[in-house]
């Protein structure tokens, strides 16, 4: 158990073996008692297998190969919905159509994806989380024809894992360096050097900034992997589609600051 | 270990045995083996024991007795701060400085807060979410004295538990009504009511109504719990304060929508 948590890592590779559904959706079931605000639930989950609908999803995810190989996609969601149409059947006036709220959803729905991938993980699945979710949630939503005030937050691929027997867990930095005692103590450029230089200095960080003809690892990641023009372009896509959903930002009912 | 998936539920009383610190960093250390974005590991954790700043912390989580009576506050932040100061100091240019890169953060934060919860649990300690945390992010980050590009999360209420016996988990709707197959099917009112009337029939929930002197428990939730004024006046509050951290919003840098 202490095990699983210490030595976990992302698989990426699946085997041909099918995943039963019914398993799926009892691991749900138990991953829905993870916490939630006010026991609202404020989420769904679409879980993807046709094979039709996978590959369009796919390319919302820039084909990444754990989107195109794994045999099923779990899409988890933001959702007002049902909520709001609850509160409406019952002569309840619902007050959700903004930024908290859909931040609160956001909350609740990725709480139960990390519930769930620690379930499924434990339960011999192979699970892998596509953070292009929130970069394509517009494309995602009409795949799976969302409807308003719900959004998608993030998917997991999932199957049984093909283990490579070799694949040692990633580096993390030395978690002390994350945690602060009491309040933040901001960083000094020596801590940052101690921070991440051991993981500067692996064979593996170092092949990966020559591959990617880079003077820095930090480079990589800067001007290639997520860089200022697509954040700032999918920033302006998602913040779109929030609004398009019917999640509206505080410029619709007034904003009381010097900002604007 | 299914057995503790499957009935799992928040343990709000703490007895007086106190914390072991050195525990709390070691699970936190397992809890960061968790998934994170391209290995950035977009997060800090404010571990809270002195007295002091922990009563400063209670009223921004409105003095829940969560806040008020646990020994130890442990407040999630995303934190683009540390990876931009490495980035600068290795000369790269980071383009973190928008809504994308905050909401790729606070996904980071979440899941690792997600697996702390579980792995303390496990270990024996209660946690309890404070979900007011993005209510007054803006008054925790100056108690947490949090540096832009930081942002407070969620915050978990820690200690040993005093466990009613008596205390049933919360109830749960039923989870085949929050999974959908393939893509999203969406409600109708015959579902709705097929998903929410054991939960509204149930003695605590009428009592609760009752209580608050309502017709309906969903009428509890729009116009007691989660009122439209608080929800609009904490969106503005958490958006300036979002933009306050340094990551601006797409007006920023050009949006190119007829919403506008």
């Amino acid at each position: 158990m202490k095990d699983y948590f210490r030595n976990r890592k992302t698989i990426r590779k699946y085997s041909d073996k099918a995943v039963d559904m019914e398993l799926i959706y009892q691991l749900l079931e138990d991953a829905m008692r993870a916490p939630t605000t006010g026991n609202m639930q404020l989420y769904s989950v679409v879980v993807t297998e046709d094979k039709e609908l996978r590959a369009k999803l796919a390319p919302t995810h820039f084909n990444q190969p754990c989107s195109v190989n794994a045999p099923v996609l779990i899409t988890f969601c933001a959702d007002f919905n049902r909520f709001n149409k609850w509160c409406e059947l019952r002569g309840a006036e619902p007050g959700y159509d903004n930024f908290q709220s859909f931040v609160t959803a956001l909350l609740d729905a990725t709480i139960l994806t990390q519930q769930f991938n620690t379930i499924a993980e434990l339960n011999g699945l192979a699970c892998c989380y596509l953070g292009t979710t929130t970069y394509n949630a517009d494309k995602i939503g009409d795949v799976l024809e969302l409807p308003q005030n719900v959004i998608p937050v993030t998917t997991l691929a999932v199957g049984y894992p093909i283990e490579d027997e070799n694949s040692a867990p990633v580096e993390r930095l030395d978690a002390k360096h994350l945690i602060h005692k009491d309040k933040y103590t901001d960083y000094t450029d020596q801590d940052i050097n101690d921070i991440y230089t051991e993981k500067e200095s692996l064979a593996v960080n170092q092949a990966y900034v020559k591959e990617n003809n880079k003077e820095s690892l930090a480079a990589v990641f800067t001007d290639i992997r997520y860089t200022r023009a697509n954040n700032e372009h999918f920033s302006k896509v998602l913040y779109n589609y929030i609004e398009k959903q019917g999640f509206a930002f505080p410029q619709r009912y007034g904003i009381d600051s010097d900002l604007y």
